[in-house]
């Protein structure tokens, strides 16, 4: 299959890579040229440019600049596409960009491939990086069945698990289980700040073990990463903040009021929900939908 | 040196595995006769016994039952300690364990050997537990100089790091860096749980990956350690869960506001301040106080 990536970083970068593995032809858009000719040289395209206009041969398009450039790349790369080629994005957010780009091209299907490392750019490609993850696909009432069909087959290329939803229903979800976090993760940085005697915030720090280093790591990460989940998922981010804010807020009750019966119950219900997030269901590996 | 090891739990016998194999005389007691011939058949005591009128030619003898259980236990030890014995504990809060102790002893010295798993009782031994780990003392200016240099002699011998500070100074510290993050923790998890639509809460929990995995270990953990931490550090810890409130209320109001400078900056703060608590400084590596 021809493939157009729009967008050489770590995500359209490693997409490229492991479909040109599988014998699919790459092609490869970005602004730079020198992007262009760094993907030519690392073998991850077929051919590269920076005109959209290569892609005019491509039987599937996969849009993978920054969230903010989603709409205009969109608008950008819509007129040289053929008729009939599936469009599809690879935006961490789904519920306005597919409200933007779903009107430019009837064959279009938001997705989102769910993996990622700490790096940018195409020092950020990895091969095999998306096997075993979630690769979410968000179709519409108005979706073609085959542009749904031609992703899935190329979703199963790359050893990830194809997952439909609507794209609001994505944004809710991941907004609790990776945007949440990271406003969560960096608040317990910033507390740890405001130690006014520092005596004791150089002590913390000596004394900061591996419960901290995990509890701060995705808050002490890109900045712009989590500035991309606050702009694009607000809502849902807020909704989910507030529901936090709600949850210290009856901790720290409890805790004030002696009631230690509730901090207790409190702490056995989250023991006993985490598996349900951090393990696969007994009985139910992850299953590719087909 | 004749050491004595009361409760032969995860540290109790990971401090007497460590100091035995360091050719120290081990005495072990603990309340149930099954763990003393349990810790007897594992080779961690030279000698061990449910009575502990055996501590007597002990001139080290180290506290480690839960927190709860600390201040009684101590009353119980020390009729049969004979004078000049060096007194210790092992409790993870020290301010009012140190206040309950030291009248009784005056040879007693807080500590807090930093280490530990997520499994508990003789499960959880492990040999050089505690290498390059702090091991905290908290001396006050009654402290004989002779029993502060006596602990630190083993504590080399554990290939730990002794710090020195004050019992509320500690308390202040692990507040930040390890308290707090539990209940940050766990609210995340309960938080994830209000989410009212079972199809949204199923996609979350099928999406969640390291970002929630890694933030919502220490939420996850051990329900009667949160409780511990909570009881016995409640000053500290709701200090702490003050001005975390204020952060994620900050981060909120930035948010709802559309203030992404605030929210940039925010994030631009806690991604350069984390390396202070999680990396060792540059050119000070960790340092064995002598």
């Amino acid at each position: 299959m021809r493939i157009g990536i729009v967008g050489l970083g770590g995500i359209g970068g490693s997409l490229a890579a492991d479909w040109r593995d599988r014998g699919h032809h790459i092609l490869g858009v970005s602004r730079r040229a020198e992007t262009v000719d760094r993907a030519i040289a690392m073998g991850l395209v077929d051919g590269a440019s920076v005109d959209p206009a290569i892609l005019r041969s491509a039987q599937v398009v996969v849009l993978c600049p920054p969230i903010g450039q989603m709409a205009s790349v969109a608008a950008q790369v819509v007129p040289h596409l053929a008729a009939g080629t599936v469009l599809t994005d690879a935006g961490s957010v789904k519920g306005e960009i597919v409200r933007a780009i779903a009107p430019l091209w009837p064959e279009f299907l938001g997705g989102h491939p769910m993996a990622g490392t700490e790096k940018s750019g195409l020092e950020a490609v990895q091969r095999n990086l998306f096997v075993g993850r979630p690769y979410v696909l968000t179709p519409t009432a108005q979706t073609p069945p085959e542009a749904i069909a031609t992703l899935k087959t190329l979703i199963a290329d790359l050893g990830a698990v194809a997952i439909d939803c609507d794209p609001d229903g994505h944004d809710r979800a991941v907004a609790w289980i990776s945007h949440l976090p990271v406003f969560v993760s960096a608040a317990l940085i910033d507390a740890c700040l405001t130690e006014g005697d520092p005596a004791i915030a150089a002590l913390a720090q000596r004394l900061a073990s591996s419960g901290f280093r995990d509890t701060s790591r995705v808050g002490g990460g890109n900045p712009e990463l989590g500035l991309m989940m606050a702009r694009h998922n607000r809502a849902a981010l807020l909704n989910g903040l507030q529901k936090y804010q709600e949850a210290i807020a009856g901790l720290m009750g409890a805790i004030a009021a002696d009631d230690w019966d509730t901090v207790h119950s409190t702490l056995e219900r989250t023991q006993s929900a985490r598996p349900k997030f951090v393990d696969p269901p007994e009985g139910q590996p992850p299953q590719r939908i087909s």
